[in-house]
């Protein structure tokens, strides 16, 4: 296998985060997407999406998408797991992990490219050439605020964000939480348990990834 | 268990063909998203999100969100499999049915919720008041014809959209397309692999879900 990362952006993180918690270590490619290397023929022929992260298996399939590539690992080693154990629990996890993505991650994503001069013509990634829109950087910082509230209410009633173990929600939720320093929504001190979740799970050495 | 529904959705249409496939039927509860059924007090003790689909458990556990409503049904009820079968094949299929939903469902999403006047203030789907934005209306409709012609140029090389089985990526493709339906865009004669492919998935009678 191989992994095309991009050392800086957030997605990728939440693989390289999956992996450091399962021990896997994969040789890596970094796409400089700052240079426009994914939109290289190059990378094309990999991803036409011209995103990354993507797991290129042994036999050349490439599989693009944080999910995607998550749930390979999760099936080929499965220990610990990250995505939930019984019925139930796996679906907790999927809906946890969905509200972390949809709620936070795309909220802070439209706040920071429809407002960063550097990502003019880019406010979605991929290979189209996609403008701002004012309107939904204002719309996307209001949901990233509401977000960071309703994750401390959650993390009231639940050590980690799907119940009492630590699961891909988690390592969404922290990707999502650090993304929003991007657009300079820290923690603040009257989100106590977000506060307490946050150190927990940054102290975990594949916070560093 | 217990299935919110709401039937001229199209986010519950994705569980309903989901369940038709598996041939579950469960209780089910018609809310009235017209009527703002989803908005009172009732039901935001179900599902604070206030959306449908919600599945809830005979312990009284609300699952939202579709993709975690069905695996959970994937994992109770695993015949026939439409999540996929091997890790590669359930990566692949992971992959396409979040490009369907991206690429297809939030467009048609962004340009029906965005343009529509009975949608003022309700752009997003849930419980907060989002204004509509024009431009993000007319982004969504660009994007939403380029996925078409996207999935044209999949169902060229392939019988099905994940590959040579029917899984939960044509589900969700096809409400997809026939969502684009409501913002007048229907597939066209140079879109002959839709076509076919939309043909095939029409007629069977889960779709009629």
């Amino acid at each position: 296998m191989k992994f095309y990362d991009c050392a800086t952006a957030p997605s990728p993180r939440r693989v390289r985060i999956f992996l450091a918690e399962k021990g896997i270590e994969l040789p890596t490619v970094q796409v400089d997407l700052r240079g426009g290397e994914h939109l290289t023929p190059a990378f094309r022929a990999i991803n036409p999406h011209c995103t990354v992260p993507v797991l290129e298996l042994d036999d050349g399939t490439p599989i693009c998408e944080t999910g995607a590539i998550c749930r390979y690992l999760e099936e080929i080693h499965p220990e610990p797991p990250l995505m939930g154990t019984d019925a139930k629990d796996k679906a907790l996890v999927t809906m946890w992990d969905r509200y972390m993505e949809h709620d936070g991650i795309f909220a802070v994503r439209d706040a920071f490219r429809n407002s960063t001069p550097g990502m003019k013509g880019r406010a979605l990634t991929g290979a189209d050439g996609i403008e701002q829109i004012p309107a939904l950087a204002e719309r996307g910082r209001a949901l990233a605020q509401r977000f960071l509230d309703d994750l401390d209410a959650r993390l009231a009633e639940s050590e980690f964000i799907a119940g009492p173990r630590y699961t891909i929600a988690d390592i969404t939720g922290l990707v999502a939480v650090d993304f929003a320093g991007w657009i300079k929504l820290p923690i603040r001190d009257d989100q106590p348990h977000l506060g307490r979740w946050h150190r927990a799970v940054s102290v975990r050495p594949s916070a560093k990834a």
